[in-house]
This record gives structure tokens, sequence and C-alpha cells, in this order.
């Protein structure tokens, strides 16, 4: 499975994966879910991949390519808005699954790549989509503070609780690591490192990204105090007269 | 959906239920599934129900009929231990399931209910169960503290989190109703009333049984409180220095 996060706010925006993929307990490993397109000043796009990950490599590949061929009609790097950005993500999608589904059906595997896709082109607002995998898509709207792929139940009621529109930046990363804390806890299928962005409204660079590995100091030390914290909160709840 | 939990502790058990049963958004209703089997001072044993209501409905009535009927082979009044009480049910759910599931097939529905059953009879220790729709059944252990079925996942990080073997009765129902509260507020599925009860160890009566209401005063302030509280704890989390 996958837990991703997309974290539409007044200031910026957030996005965040884990990195861990399986087929099967047995068959797990690390790859890194978060695609950075940027140019500085202009434009940056990221795309968090949830879902098989021959398909959404593909896509991720497809998109490079053509970045690198530098073909207006086809590249990211030059599309215009970012729903134009998502229609190319989108065609990719659907190219990868016209040239793989046959195939798949013949092992009762579904194509099933889906994407988080978010970010900023000079000129628009910052903007947040996610793109189902048959590839269609909805925009985060006013009423829409994030989107989730993956295992998103464990770590929604804190997000839920916690954001709003006029959360800061530093709130929400906060926030999302607790999320994060949360559904990697109960859940084997969401792994460590997890990868984080917070791309500030109009700042045209990716000027903080970071990487949570496997005891990193500051994630531990929020997953403790978080922990500590909230069995503080616990024994201050009211106790139930029966 | 639904949403039952058991949680074993050293001082006891505690159940929960959820009221909301649906079949689709258009057709919710609100259902108790908690039915409690008593004889003060020899047994208690409680039936949380999850899945397709018109199964949990008919298992129930079997049992319930069998033991107004007294015959001593098939009524859990009468079984001498927990693990028989269990295989009662099984039965009685194989028996509902070889009655309908030929005919709901036909509308592709499955029968699917699962229980969650739980309780003490006197020179047992408190055993609690999760059946399966198929009528196999698993025994929490030591290893185990709580049983979930139906929208488990919102409501599990924070029994994650604050329950041990140890936790007090008192604190553990607090647990339970900030894990209903999470669930509710995140999945339409799952809905008030709540139905808990609080099993003290070889006590063998109900003493602490309570409906939560929409509105009710100790529920709303636990949710206030516990929304509150974990504000705080945010606030006061480390901030990332990039």
């Amino acid at each position: 499975m996958t837990y991703c996060i997309g974290i539409m706010l007044d200031k910026g925006v957030i996005f965040a994966s884990d990195s861990r993929t399986n087929a099967g307990v047995d068959d797990f490993a690390k790859f890194c879910k978060m695609t950075v397109f940027e140019r500085t000043g202009e434009r940056v796009i990221v795309l968090l991949s949830s879902g098989n990950l021959a398909g959404t490599q593909s896509v991720i590949s497809l998109l490079s390519q053509r970045c690198a061929e530098g073909d207006a009609a086809t590249n990211v790097l030059g599309a215009k808005t970012m729903f134009d950005v998502c229609r190319l993500v989108s065609d990719a999608m659907r190219e990868t699954e016209q040239r793989d589904a046959e195939y798949l059906e013949q092992s009762k595997v579904p194509f099933n790549a889906s994407f988080i896709v978010g970010g900023q082109i000079a000129g628009e607002p910052v903007r947040l989509f996610r793109i189902y995998a048959e590839g269609n898509f909805i925009e985060a709207g006013p009423d829409t503070l994030f989107l989730q792929t993956g295992e998103t139940k464990y770590g929604k009621p804190i997000l839920d609780r916690a954001l709003t529109h006029e959360t800061s930046l530093a709130d929400a990363t906060k926030c999302v690591l607790v999320s994060f804390d949360s559904t990697i806890r109960s859940n084997l299928s969401v792994g460590m490192p997890i990868d984080l962005i917070c791309y500030e409204k109009d700042s045209l660079t990716v000027q903080w990204r970071r990487r949570f590995d496997e005891g990193d100091p500051y994630f531990t030390a929020v997953s403790e105090a978080w922990g500590e914290g909230t069995k503080q909160v616990f024994s201050r709840l009211p106790v139930l007269r029966w």
C-alpha cells in the first residue's frame, strides 16, 4: 500500500509520501513516491504516486522523457496551467494502461496507478489535484483542505481535527508527520522514509524538502512528544459517572 | 458499515458498538448492535454484531429463542464455557447462511454477518473472541489487547497509543469514546448512539451500561476536551528546522 497526502493552505501546500511498496508481505521494498518538476521562478510541480509501481514508474518516465525531448504539446515543463499538467499526466497514465492492461488482466491485476498532483505555475494560484486510475481527476477547492491516497484512514482523524486553511506551514508540517506516524504504527504496508515538501505560495521554488528516515531525530522527537502529550490529555479528560 | 470494539484489560472488558446501518447513503437507520445474555452471579455474555443486518438479527433471534426454549445443547445461557458459546453463535450463523446464501447470491450480496463475543462464565476468566463470517473464530490472548470490526482504521491509532493491559476501566472508557468520536467524524457510515458496557472482572453482572446519543453531555465534553487538548499538544511539538 502507500500513504500520500497533499494539503492546501492559505500560505502554500504540503506534500508527503511514504516509501514502502509491496507485492505481498514477503516482497516489499523502498521506492521514493515523490517526483518534482521544477523551473525556479516559473513553476513547481509535485507528483505523489500510488498504486502499482510498474505503472506509476512508467508514467513518471514518460513525463520525464518528454521534458528532456522538449516537445511543447506533451511536456509538463511547458504546460501553461496546472490543469494542463494534469491532462498530460492523465494522458501518460492512459497510454501506459493501454499498453499494459491486456497483459495484466491475464494475472487478474488491474492497472491502478493514481496520483496527487499539485504546485504552482507563474500566473496561477497554487493548485492541488487528485488523478484517479481511470485518468479523470478532481481539484481541491476552498472546502477541501487535503487529498489523500492509499492507507488514508488511520491518519485522517488528526488532520480533520487539527487543520484549517489558516494553519501555518510549520504547524501543518507537524500535523502531517503525526498523521504518518499514526499510519505507520497501525499498518505494515506503509513505511519510512517519509518524503516531505513544504511549498510556500508564490515562491516558485522548492525551498523546503526533507526526507525522514527510520530513527530521524526530529521525527522521533515529534512522535514521542505527541505520545506523551496525548497521554496527558487523556488523564485530564473528565471521568464518566455511570 | 459499523464500528464495534472489545477491549481486554486486567480489570475487565469493555464493549462498544455504534448504531448505524445502511444499504446505500439514502437508506440508513439506527439499530442497536449490542446484545447481552446475562444470569447475574453466573454469566455475562456480550455480542456485538457487524455486517448484513438481516443476517445478524437472525442469528440473535435464533440464540434468544433457544434460550427461551431452554434446550441445553443449543443454549448460550447453558453453555459451560465461552468457547462453547462461540460455537453456538457460529452454528447459528452457519444455519442462517445455509438458509439465505443461495438467495442472496442471486443479488450478488454475500452473507457477511460477524461478531465480537466476550464476557465471563463463572469458573472461567474473562474471554474475548471475534467470529468471522465463515463461523470460525479467534480468541484475544495476552498479546492482543482489542478486537475490532467494521470501520476499524480511523479509531485504531489512539487505541494503539493509549492502551495497555494495566489501563484502568475508567481510562479505557474515555479512550473508546475518543476512538468512536474520531471514527464518526471521519466516516458517515458510523453513527450515534454508541452503546457501551464496562464489565468488571468476576462481577458476573452488567453494572455499567450506557448509551450515548447525539448531544450526550459527557460525550460532547470528552470530544471537546480531546480536541482542545490535542491542539495544545500540537502547539508544543518542536518546530522543524529545515
